[in-house]
């Protein structure tokens, strides 16, 4: 099943330089991996911050939770789920 | 999978008071059968209004949504869908 | 460019049934031809109501509001446009 | 009476690992045993972060604070409550 | 129990003006009832529109649903129901 | 004259614990008061956090600001008020 | 006492022109009065639309409600009353 | 001095299609007679509706709403005004 | 030209009592400057935080900007600004 | 393409006020950069707070987003982005 999920991430501006850039690259590190995998199948960045907008598949809801919570800057995100169900003009003879 | 389904339904006045009445009583004569078949697990009234909160079953989303439009007074409902994971506290030997 | 296009439709329920269901046939003829020319590259039904999330492409906003107010049911919806941008994990080599 | 109770956790990040790990893990506990005793009907995870919603059992609006207040990790939650009562097409022979 | 009932009428203008007095008429006689039985135990009006607010008795609530559904404006009612817990400093000797 | 009053209160989780227990057991000892001297006529705990609701009396919104303005946790709170007047309903004869 | 008083005018485009053209005629009468009498202390209208936001002297909330109904507009406005308190700043000596 | 104005126009469905027609064209005269005067800087079509977004010129509220007050369609618009000052980075030698 | 200027403070309880202090009374002395001087035309209190409503007097809105960005607690303010019109019941003759 | 571009900076305090300083310093000789470079093509001040709007070009949401994130005070700004579309009334001979 497809996810429209919204992230907003507060980089924690609190931590040192480097800690946050190392939360960053595992952050895009696992981002790819998702991507090569299927998990997220689209995603573009929101102009104006550090917020992105991605198409997941997932087998439920579960499953999107575990992959979401697996993300090094979950702490600081704040996300949005919205189920997607499949259009009808985009069904083949409906 | 589940999915928490508010309901929040705006009777149409300007429609004929029996024409209301048979809505009402064809809307739940197909709440009874979802809840008979299991497509709503749960459902409660919120009190004030014509609201409900339910928990519904189904496959996916576009299953959920084929249910949701099949109700008679779908046109006159404003719908909010929010999908349910598995609470951690409700898993056995986690 | 592309753009995130959400888009919510208020049925005109006050039409006669029939004028309404030719409106809705044009707005489908229409979404077809856009999907099949890649105006819109991906939509999906957000379960519960009229309501779609698409991935439009278009030269720039002027090119992209032609193609939204030439929808047959364009008086009847809300439409609220998101622009996209490449996200980072998307480029190869980045 | 019942309750829909949705949780919102803001994970204090400023606290010490440990202390957050003890924190969340007594909030577990007590967790599991509203669910064993009744307290606590049905919970479910929202995806996406630390929110749940559940539906809870309690007298009246007093005994359900005494609950709420007493979960370890309450002074970091946003807990909304919404009363719940019967809904028609749940009764028998209405 | 008690509730905080929040209630905002939107006068049916469309209706004939005798018809919208006699609702009026009949729903201050309900009030009244109400008023002089216990089942509201407050109200005062909030100035500048046909808005209430009320502390409401009920035994749960599905009880207070059926007295608020029985107004006369009902169906031109939009009704906010908060439920209240006894306040530590109103318990003599806490 | 009446208000409702609505306070919510943001615990200073960053003060030590002593200390907030102080202000606390002061917040409760000026509410104790102003319920006897009748500056609070009604108050009830909103369950899930520390939230009130009360009907405050008080000659006009000066007289009432100072009330507030001297709880020893009003700069952790943020507070709503609503000024009430007569409903029809209440009124004998009328 | 002194309220500040917004207020939002849905003009009734579904009345005949000329019966619309009186309302507004009795409004403007009205208010001239209350600006007269010390109702009104001050009011400003808000550009881009029938709002205008004034500081309205009454004895108490109740005193206040029963100026803002004999408004012949009062069925089709949106009013929002916020009660004021002296500024000590204002306040000579202290 | 300037403004930026939003203005969001809900076309009146209601009226005969050439009374619509004649309403807009008269009102995009005006907006040409502006624009040309000087009255309008700048204008855009946000893409998704008849929604737009204006510098206006106007020596202040009073006449800016006189010029808004003047649009054929007033009655129909929703529209905010939000004052603009000098930006520092716009003054040469600042 | 007139404004509407809501201004609402967020005592940065961080600062040592004394530092507070002297912001405190540096921003009132700068208040009673602006009442004296016209700048400020009207100020009221809203109860219930450190909250005000002022009627400001400006030649335009980079005056006003000026006039607000130095009052001492501007960096811990949250302000709004409206713009006001003259309103056709105040203007004589008309 | 143009952009609508409304940015709302916190100004972090806990930083040293000279480290401030030359962040703002640094903030506005990029603008001043932009500026002259066609970037930004307006740019004002809103009243009571470090906000700006502005209007951009940039080739696409790519571009721009490229051009926000390298602002020195990026991580502290709240950014929103409305694409702009061209006006009907701008077009000559339309």
């Amino acid at each position: 099943m497809e996810f429209l999920v919204q992230i907003d991430v507060s980089m924690p501006m609190e931590l040192p330089e480097e800690e946050r850039a190392d939360l960053l690259s595992r952050e895009r590190a696992l981002g790819r991996a998702y991507l090569r995998d299927g998990q997220i199948k689209h995603v573009w960045r929101v102009p104006g911050g550090l917020r992105n907008i991605g198409v997941w598949e997932a087998e439920d809801a579960t499953d999107l939770h575990e992959a979401l919570a697996a993300l090094p800057l979950f702490p600081w995100m704040r996300i949005e789920v919205t189920p997607l169900a499949r259009h009808p003009i985009t069904v083949v003879g409906a």
